[in-house]
């Protein structure tokens, strides 16, 4: 096997990479990439993230009975369900429904991703499950990090290094990127949210008010479902 | 003190940074800057770095007296002086000269430089030399990884972290690439040239038949200098 296994530290490096040869994890793991995870994991029939709350609107307007979730500034915008939270995206909540969910970062990585063999989610909390089923896949692989502005940061190069230290085993080519990664979660696995607190955008996160929402996206391995996407759809993979 | 300390990790990043507010660091270790810093030691009056071979004919047209250092594929250019190996760049060879150096990443990370508040170049050769001047600045610094081709790589993120281990203790800001860099770095730095092997670069360098040039690059301060751009020339800093 000779596959590749690569990491894009940034959206803004994608066109560095030949997406079209490969199968891609999105990872945005405060929140974003969490929370679809948790919600397709709890019986979501589908989440479309959208870059604005405008589109949030228009989705309402053709679709009342979609859910709505759009932050600014880290308060719930007024007239919608729920803001970005994961916990937001609980059974009772998300059950046989379907989610617009506002997210920049990750929405802007998905929509440079879309031209991949496939795009899948990633996050702490189904980490395993998308080791497992890309081992399967005999593909090349981009894990593709959001970022915060197109700007590298470490929570999702942590995430992609997981990626990495459970995959590298079995035959990948890995790029300098992917071996930067992988070598940076060896340091920080023991101590995930430790190793996460000196970061930028935890500070600004904790700034927010969302500690807890922190704590949650670094669960490891409580979800098992794969959101895959579908058109402009995040559903479940069979 | 409140400076930023931050880390671009790629040429193509840079727009994310406020460089006319910063000192900028260029850092392309295999081997632009590694040869530049040497050459500059060794008494080099000016070294002038353009990306085509064809800028480095037009100034041969207008200064006769001017070296000229340009490869294609790892082999000379003919009918020039020497080639990119920083064993080109001896005393014997460059004291009193101005020398015009093709290389794409270095002059491409270099231009995007330009207007920052002072343009420097880095390499482990002069990297103590480097870290003490930046510590009397009392000013932000961006250190600038060219990479290769715009892509990520270990080698130039290994010397910005080398950096930011003689840095950070003394009140800058990081950002998260500083914080990466830096980790890595610690991992790497009792032995670089074992770890830089497992990089993409290396192997590529490694077929162009020049590990002597990256074990040369490796050696730490065994130089004093430090380049600064003026212009279109780097120069000795004084």
């Amino acid at each position: 096997m000779t596959n590749d296994l690569q990491v894009c530290l940034s959206p803004s490096l994608i066109s560095l990479f030949e997406v079209e040869d490969a199968i891609v994890v999105i990872i945005d793991i405060f929140r974003a990439t969490s929370s679809i995870c948790y919600g397709i994991e709890n019986g979501a029939e589908a989440i479309i993230p959208v870059a604005e709350v405008e589109e949030c609107i228009a989705y309402q307007e053709k679709y009342p009975d979609y859910l709505l979730a759009a932050e600014r500034n880290g308060e719930v915008v007024s007239g919608f369900d729920f803001g970005n939270s994961p916990f937001s995206y609980t059974k009772e909540k998300v059950a046989g429904k379907t989610v617009v969910l506002t997210t920049t970062n990750g929405t802007h990585a998905l929509h440079l991703s879309r031209k991949a063999k496939k795009v899948v989610i990633g996050s702490f909390l189904n980490l395993t499950a998308v080791c497992n089923w890309l081992k399967t896949q005999n593909d090349n692989i981009l894990l593709v990090c959001a970022g915060w502005k197109n700007n590298f940061n470490l929570e999702d190069t942590m995430f992609a290094g997981a990626v990495v230290d459970q995959l590298k085993g079995v035959g990948f080519i890995l790029d300098d990127a992917a071996i930067a990664a992988d070598d940076l979660y060896s340091i920080a696995k023991n101590d995930l949210p430790g190793y996460l607190k000196k970061t930028s955008h935890s500070e600004r996160l904790k700034k927010l008010g969302i500690e807890a929402d922190i704590a949650f996206c670094l669960q490891v391995n409580i979800a098992t479902a794969i959101p895959v996407l579908e058109g402009e759809k995040l559903v479940k993979l069979v």
